[in-house]
């Protein structure tokens, strides 16, 4: 298993009128989550998509426990729980300064070769990384 | 069972470097898809919140199947399959104008009173609109 | 002078706890003012981007005289004061239903040829199109 | 003279197609490094709005000169050349890593009290803070 804890302080243009966080943004959330994960591994994914490798998102899933409000720093915690096969699923939870849970979710993406478009396996650089949290 | 179809313009600011919408995005479609099938009932989301309810989301799930890109001209099929109870369910499916499956989702909204903060029934007047398509 | 108007309805995800629409979102509406102007003259922008011509934007102005609220309906104004040279300027205003004025902005863009990055002439398609409106 | 410098990390969401930051979203660059200007004196924008003090945007200004890239880790330089008066001016510039210099811009934000939603002076505690800097 592999964990990465970032952190990320909501914008006033996150809001929306309810004075809570927008439903549609926790997707950039989850993303600033997995960029700095896979960075944490020695790796950058805008390196992976200059070697040619998309990474399309096939599957979003958000579970809405606490809203998230204007000028919180946020925790997002993010886990690959399974070696990356036709896919790559991370689990994204997010919690505020008071540790309180506000958010689950889960993306999986595909990794596709930009010049044909067809689904690929992932790339090499991103199983050496991960190898060491699956043993 | 109440079905409601909408048409949206993808714009350029949706779209990413991958050169499709982005993956966040697809919740604001799914918004709007719902805000107007409220409409097409003969009620506002907007008269909702004024008379006092809020309706936050609980869930939200997105399967990509295939990218929607730009000055696409997209028809978003939004449908309620069930008469709201404590919570409110809407699926949604999005489709190109050839006719292209694009997305599926559904995204659950829960009823709470702006005043309390608390759980509350479905508005009447929304009940009284949906009624007739679940007889 | 050329002068075309759209009409957008506001998204409750371009709202800001404020409860009007956030400040930065403007740019996006100007964008499908500019986006619908040009297909009004019978092109359209994704053409010129798929025959090679980009148009980056290098100023922005927007003036706030009162704002935009969720699900209002937005006419939104576009006019062009003189034939494109080495850039094009588009002016854009907005009003709400009740025709009141909500927002005066300007977008000056480039043309750049995609293969090159370097600056280009405006696109011929353009320049005929536009051309009857400033004789 | 007060000068404040934050820094951002630019997300995938915000890029678009032409592959670098769509134009729109430097309004939210701007307002992180004044949040940031903000906190650095002592307070934060939401105390102000909590303390019943809105600060509507009435102008914004951007002049685009490089593009910002996906995962560029940017420098936000914040700097307010006078004292508030009936509105506050934060002039904001953008720096990649290579210290080029990719973006100039200005806000001016009025100051309204939320109950009456009528122009009011400057919060006291906002001027306590920038005082020493203008001497």
């Amino acid at each position: 298993m592999f964990t990465h804890e970032a952190r990320i302080r909501v914008r006033y243009s996150e809001t929306d009128q309810m004075g809570v966080v927008y439903y549609g943004h926790y997707a950039q959330y989850f993303e600033v989550g997995r960029t700095e994960a896979i960075r944490a591994m020695g790796l950058t994914y805008r390196e992976l998509e200059e070697a040619g490798i998309l990474m399309p998102v096939i599957e979003l899933i958000v579970r809405y426990i606490r809203p998230a409000r204007y000028d919180d720093l946020l925790v997002i915690r993010t886990t690959i729980r399974e070696l990356p096969g036709k896919s790559i699923t991370f689990f994204s939870e997010l919690y505020n300064e008071q540790e309180k849970h506000l958010t689950s979710g889960n993306v999986t993406l595909a990794f596709v070769r930009k010049s044909s478009g067809r689904p690929c396996a992932p790339p090499a650089a991103l199983l050496d990384r991960l190898g060491p949290f699956f043993v």
